[in-house]
C-alpha cells in the first residue's frame, strides 16, 4: 500500500507543481475526473509522478512531478485538462493555491 | 476554516520543503510534538507558512514554506526539531519522502 502512495522520483533536479485544495460539498462527478486526470497525467511526456492525501474537511493536497518546466506548460494547456480545470473553478473546488517549484534536492526514510 | 488551511504566502521566489509520510498505527505522542513542530516552526526566521493533509490510511502531505534555503537549514538543524526528527524514525513513521523545492510561480482560486 505505502509503495502506491509515495512517487518513485528521479535524482533532482525536477519540478514540482503543489496543489492545495478546499472541495465544495458533494461529489458531482468530482471523483471520476480526479481518477481520469490522474491516468492523463501519466501519460504525459515528463510526467514523474504524482501524491496526494485529502483529509475529512475537504482540504487536500496533491503534488505532480515532471521533468521539465515545459513539461507543466503542456499540461497544463492541454485540453481535456482545461475542461476540468473549469469545472473545478464552476463547482469543485471552494479554493486552490498552486505552486510551481523547482526540486533541488530531497531526504527519505523506510522503516 | 479554509483560511486557517492555507499559507498566505509572498509573491515568489521563496523555498518549500514538501514532506510525505506515512504514519505508523496509534498516536504514541505524535499529535502533541506535531502541534509542537509547527508552533516552534512558525517562530523561526524565514518562516513564511504551512499547509497540511493527511487522510484516514495514515498517508499524509505537509508543506512548510520559507524565506531562503538557509532559513530551511537553521530549521533542519534546530536541537527540538532534532529531537523529534530522531522520534519520527523511531517510531512514527513507516516512510517518508522530503524534497526542497524553490517556488517559482504560484496562481489560486477563491469563490
Amino acid at each position: 500500500m505505502e509503495a502506491e502512495r509515495f512517487a518513485d522520483l528521479p535524482e533532482p533536479p525536477y519540478y514540482a507543481v503543489a496543489f492545495s485544495s478546499q472541495r465544495t460539498a458533494g461529489d458531482a462527478g468530482y471523483g471520476a475526473m480526479a481518477d481520469r486526470m490522474v491516468e492523463l497525467a501519466k501519460a504525459q511526456e515528463g510526467f514523474l509522478g504524482i501524491e496526494s492525501a485529502r483529509d475529512a474537511s475537504g482540504f487536500g493536497i496533491t503534488i505532480s512531478y515532471w521533468a521539465t518546466a515545459e513539461a507543466i506548460e503542456r499540461w497544463k494547456a492541454d485540453l481535456e485538462h482545461l475542461v476540468a480545470q473549469r469545472r473545478g473553478r464552476d463547482g469543485w473546488y471552494a479554493r486552490y493555491e498552486l505552486r510551481v517549484a523547482k526540486v533541488e534536492r530531497t531526504y527519505g526514510f523506510r522503516r
